[in-house]
């Protein structure tokens, strides 16, 4: 019999319905993420599931000779010890694809709250102030650019939602291909010509040894005068100077920062205080319904590891981190 | 020679390009709106544009007696005297239409802000607090329900926009006619339905007769536990002190308004400070390109009042209001 261990918080209704998807598995709940597993669990465990840490990982795995798949909760995999997993032949499938709703949702936000100068709006009301914002100040991101950095399930969406809006959508890929919903696409190689383009650049990049300090000083010096950056992928993926300074010089008119580095921003970072910015604490995947719909990809996930050895969807490829 | 006044600022390119392209007018600027014309003038003109007052109107009819057309620089008219221009048989066109994305847009960005928690994460940067929401508050606007008071050509817009994020959109019109975007048209008599569904209600309403208060004590009563409540139209169209018991009750979630009544909203007004209120100081409509584009406007409807006595575009029905 399979045997599942779930671990972190779920809620009882979540933990029932867990248990009566997954007949073919023993399904056992640890609510302390980092606290050791009893051993006999462990050494039966096949498969790990909800807040599976690196530590976690690292002081199981001698016990854990069985364990041969792991459901992530999120949809990054950088936290953990991908090269020993892939040594102990590990399978990692990851949460991809249910942030997108709320990630490009917030994308498209915080761009016409720059815009319409939100910011400035919620200001004036706190000080209880009523004046109209001077019309120069105010735009639309009606026929606007934007480009996407790393325009995979996410980004796509994004730019999807963008077409509406009657935006043109650039975006980054690893590899020169035709990409749905994006008009120009560019590789590392070619993303210049997005940069010096674009009147809004997302950075969606996962966290990965190519993409550490990605958006750097010289990244963001080819970027529009006046034109606004939006973060909300992985904070690794921006060099945090560089772009405070382009920040403070003007260089750039706004910048929305869902991630940081580090994270959480230190006390007294400029990024607290710089009027042009909104900080958001690491939250544009979180929704309501994460917790429901994460357990619907492990149920799936689960049934089709059981019968065939491999998750159905989202399975992450160790070498490239994502 | 027709004879064309504009009242209120505008650019000297600007001036110059009305100047130039309409060179069967002979086109006066005054800057002051309110200051009152020379007689020699007002017993010329033949049309008005700009920012015209309901003051200057009575001030300056008796004079005016050529005067055949007003187009005013904003969507609504009901600061015109309405039934003294009828009476004079007077035309009087708007710039219905050109408001259309940067309305849309804030509207949309409200709705999103309210879901992902925008003026939490403010206040959370502004204290220096990193600190991620809880997640049962964090929600995404995908697959709501959204009712728009006031379907006509924004309403639409906004509505085919809210289409891209896969929301059932409701729509008020004065009568039942099929409309573009619009899942579910309501009438005055069948709007209970709409404020019974929506997760969201826009009011967009014109403010006439009619629309006066229009979103009143009962019809809160009726939307949906909370629900949120975004108006961007005319402040007179929501009955302030129902509005504010719906938010202090919890009834509703929350509220973005553009609009108020009266406006500016008076100092000391529970709404200033009520933190699931969002407040614009009456801007949804404003952007840096909205006198080039109300210039088209003007341009396009005196090149048709000269040949055929009638605007192009946009002509007002004095006794609708709008």
């Amino acid at each position: 019999m399979q045997k599942l261990l779930f671990l972190g918080e779920l809620s009882p209704a979540l933990k029932q319905k867990l248990t009566a998807a997954l007949p073919e598995w023993q399904v056992s709940f640890q609510q302390d993420p980092s606290a050791k597993a009893p051993a006999q669990l462990l050494a039966e465990v096949t498969a790990l599931a909800g807040q599976v840490s690196g530590p976690f990982i690292k002081a199981a795995l001698p016990e854990a000779r069985q364990l041969g798949w792991i459901q992530s909760w999120s949809a990054g995999i950088n936290h953990l010890p991908l090269p020993l997993l892939a040594q102990h032949g590990i399978l990692v499938s990851t949460q991809s694809g249910i942030h997108a709703a709320s990630i490009s949702e917030t994308i498209v936000g915080t761009m016409i709250a720059m815009v319409r100068q939100f910011q400035t709006c919620q200001r004036k009301q706190a000080a209880g102030v009523w004046q109209q914002d001077d019309r120069t100040r105010l735009s639309t991101i009606h026929g606007k650019r934007v480009g996407i950095l790393g325009a995979g399930h996410i980004g796509q969406e994004t730019a999807r939602l963008l077409k509406a809006f009657n935006l043109e959508t650039w975006g980054l890929r690893s590899h020169q291909t035709a990409t749905e919903w994006i008009d120009h696409v560019v590789t590392p190689a070619t993303v210049d010509a997005l940069l010096r383009a674009c009147d809004f650049v997302v950075n969606i990049l996962p966290a990965t040894p190519e993409t550490r300090g990605f958006m750097n000083r010289e990244r963001f010096s080819l970027m529009r005068p006046k034109s606004r950056y939006i973060s909300v992928g992985r904070g690794q993926t921006t060099d945090t100077a560089a772009l405070t300074e382009a920040l403070q010089s003007g260089k750039l008119a706004a910048a929305a920062l869902d991630v940081t580095d580090p994270e959480p921003l230190p006390a007294g970072h400029p990024l607290w205080y710089l009027p042009q910015v909104f900080l958001m604490p690491h939250q544009a995947g979180l929704f309501d319904q994460y917790d429901n719909q994460a357990l619907t990809v492990l149920i799936d996930n689960a049934r089709a590891f059981a019968q065939t050895g491999q998750p159905a969807v989202n399975l992450a490829d160790l070498k490239r981190g994502y």
